[in-house]
């Protein structure tokens, strides 16, 4: 796999099963997206919920109509093959972990795409940023706070937060790089005291790895598409299909094509 | 004084010296400037030192020609009456403060006219952040850092910065606002800890007042229009001339006007 592959020969080569690895990094300056697949009974109030968190949920596409397989605004797109792997979801719980969704497939599902901060990602290195989790090779550190989202029908929980750290003024020039983004979570929700989100520690990330903060930095911490996720586990509806971790819907939209200004 | 005074109103109450206060909270709406006058052999040094520090001193307007008394993009000023006080400087020593400066009117003498905090600050309490100043109703808390200004000629010295302390969520705003007003000295040039740009004791400022500061709060701090004050008080021209603090010209543009977004 080189890295020079478009996204539509990437999503070719994922849909022919060729390639069924991270995405992270590949089709540098595309969108790419988190996965939410729900039956139609339990997508509005699905919808709500990203409506309403819009941080941790920016919604960047919805299927037409439930059983649509295409998302046409984010590209040439068969959702049941072209993302290199997906978690089947039973009652709440990972049932198993699939390289295509074609034989789980119902008339009733309705997919969702929504930001992912490697978009921010890319904007911030482009800017000459140091990205913590990048330049140290590890998976970027996210935290559960205590910060309530908004509910909707069963979908409710704590905001997940991703945390980069940054010098001040470093961390002022990622506030308004991240401001241009807000369909890839857009500006921070919080900086410096993590005990102020209710943050214990920093070295013990909820999810993924913990990267070192120097003395003189402060902690960023952006609202993270795990949220959703939790709130999906939390809902328990008796059938959902997401991404694997890491392995993302990769589209033909630009990053540059998310700035609002 | 009523606060319904157009800027040209106020401008000519302060022309005909029927008003010669403060002008905090006065043309509420309009942009205030910093004032500083300077002979023509001294005035491309401090213009090049302007341009080369654009957040502690971002040039709104210089007058087209040494002598000149008028500013037009701001208005319909006269420098030597408009502004109700002055202070002149000879040899870098304040000489004397005086309500007109028509008798020490030089026609070499260049007027540069500079944006001030009360712009931004407008447009945060427009937003409904609690401008800590404001609601304690003191002057801003100023602080010489040790972070260095690029000099020009004999122009040069340390940064000095303003403080408003917020939590996160809002320092987070604020930097968002006051990125739309670069003209106003812009976003945020640091926000934390405050020994990390020499500041020892938030409670003890070098000019304005100590303000409050909450556990859950981080102190914000913007470049300063102190700054070019200082750095001409230490090149020690033989003469010059400012306003004298919070006495100052109020011209016609409207703050909104600076947004650039």
């Amino acid at each position: 796999m080189t890295r020079e592959l478009s996204p539509a020969e990437l999503r070719q080569a994922i849909r022919s099963g060729s390639f069924r690895g991270n995405t992270s990094g590949l089709a540098p300056g595309f969108v790419q997206c988190n996965l939410t697949i729900l039956p139609a009974d339990q997508a509005s109030d699905f919808m709500r919920f990203c409506q309403a968190n819009p941080k941790p949920c920016p919604l960047l596409a919805v299927s037409a109509a439930p059983g649509d397989v295409c998302l046409p605004l984010l590209g040439d797109i068969d959702i049941r093959t072209d993302v290199p792997s997906y978690r089947v979801f039973r009652d709440g719980e990972l049932h198993e972990e699939v390289a295509d969704i074609s034989s789980h497939w119902r008339d009733d599902l309705v997919v969702f795409a929504l930001g992912c901060s490697f978009s921010f990602e890319e904007a911030l290195l482009a800017d000459g940023l140091d990205v913590r989790n990048v330049s140290e090779g590890v998976n970027v550190p996210m935290y559960r706070t205590n910060l309530d989202c908004t509910p909707a029908g069963a979908f409710a929980g704590k905001m997940v937060v991703s945390m980069r750290p940054f010098r001040a003024a470093d961390a002022i020039r990622a506030v308004q790089i991240c401001t241009r983004f807000p369909s890839v979570h857009g500006a921070p929700v919080h900086l410096g005291d993590p005990a102020l989100i209710g943050i214990d520690n920093l070295g013990a990330p909820d999810y993924g790895d913990a990267v070192s903060v120097a003395d003189n930095e402060l902690p960023v911490f952006w609202a993270c598409g795990v949220t959703p996720q939790v709130a999906l586990e939390k809902a328990r509806p008796p059938f959902a299909i997401t991404h694997s971790p890491g392995h993302m819907l990769v589209t033909d939209l630009r990053n540059s094509q998310l700035a609002v200004l």
